[in-house]
């Protein structure tokens, strides 16, 4: 690994445990033993190690969000591909954490984080369409948009409103729990067939979260 | 008004517009046209601003959520009481837009902050049972746990997610906009009623949002 690449790992996880606020250049190069000066002749500052980042999390996203366009039929095959989304965004959480904060501060941050919030959008559109086509969903058009709007909501800040409340939540018991929600959404719309669907999506919480 | 209030006026404005990182004691001081050392006769710097400011903000918030105990049946009601909650956190907006950092770098607001999402929760569960007791909603418990979390959640984040799109969306557009998401959470647990209801709601947002 180069001495570039090893500089954005420590800075992830710098600023993961501490908050973006909290962490300095300095303190990044201190954590890998190297000089500052040598830390800025590959960035400029933080300034440059947070675009870097970004721009690491919006690439693997949109693989993400790309891949996920199959069809997903099965409440597991929705489970895993929202657990995915979310696990992406845990590993990048400091930047959710401070995200308002963070996109005044860093303005070329604010049109790129826009077009995420837009392929998220339509990832999470092309899925509900799917299950209308499948039949599973049966949705007025405007209560479609506001699903599509609230699934949005969940996948940009359930992980935060899970750690203001319980600080030292485990990554995989607060993701498994934000896919629960995300799915419930949905289960008023499936007529008869939600229950059943309910019924399954606590049974796969249930066993994701039973201790290995 | 006395010059303590006069400096947390000021910084409630500053912070709103500015942001809470970009702020200092001094700018708050220059604003008022005071000496810092004026300032620090009554705040011992920005550490205790914040907290001042964020209990004034509880206190109302409390007394907001108490006095929305009592019977709300009609889609009015529940669109104006709504609109009360969110525009009490539009008006203290900098600390939601920056909550997990604020909340980890000022800790005496930690316990507090938890203080009230538990009673925003607790206000969002008796509305809405009293929702199923006047036979309005028909709901599962497990989906009534879930809907609670979304309300709540929409309560506190989703004005930070129309301002992230949209940076200059006026105060009251945006919050009539939240308010309608969340209304809508309930519609598909109203049954044949929720036919009526949406296009109540869809009226309602309209006639808000239309130029006066």
């Amino acid at each position: 690994m180069n001495t570039k690449q090893r500089i954005l790992n420590a800075a992830l996880t710098l600023l993961n445990e501490e908050g973006e606020t909290a962490i300095s250049a300095v303190d990044i190069a201190n954590a890998l033993e190297i000089s500052p000066g040598n830390l800025y002749y590959h960035f400029k500052g933080k300034e440059e190690i947070i675009p870097a980042l970004y721009d690491d999390f919006e690439e693997e996203m949109q693989i993400i969000l790309q891949s996920g366009h199959k069809d997903m039929r099965s409440i597991e095959d929705q489970w895993i591909f929202a657990y995915i989304v979310l696990e992406e965004i845990w590993d990048f959480r400091f930047f959710y954490r401070n995200l308002d904060s963070i996109l005044d501060r860093y303005p070329v941050l604010a049109p790129k984080f826009k077009r995420l919030l837009n392929a998220k959008r339509k990832a999470i559109r092309t899925n509900l369409n799917n299950l209308i086509r499948l039949d599973y969903l049966h949705i007025d058009q405007v209560l479609l948009n506001t699903l599509v709007e609230q699934n949005l909501l969940c996948f940009t800040y359930w992980l935060n409103l899970q750690e203001i409340e319980k600080r030292d939540i485990p990554a995989q018991t607060a993701i498994h729990q934000s896919v629960f929600q995300i799915m419930t959404l949905s289960v008023p719309y499936m007529g008869e067939a939600g229950f059943n669907a309910l019924q399954g999506m606590q049974a796969l919480l249930e066993k994701n979260l039973a201790p290995k």
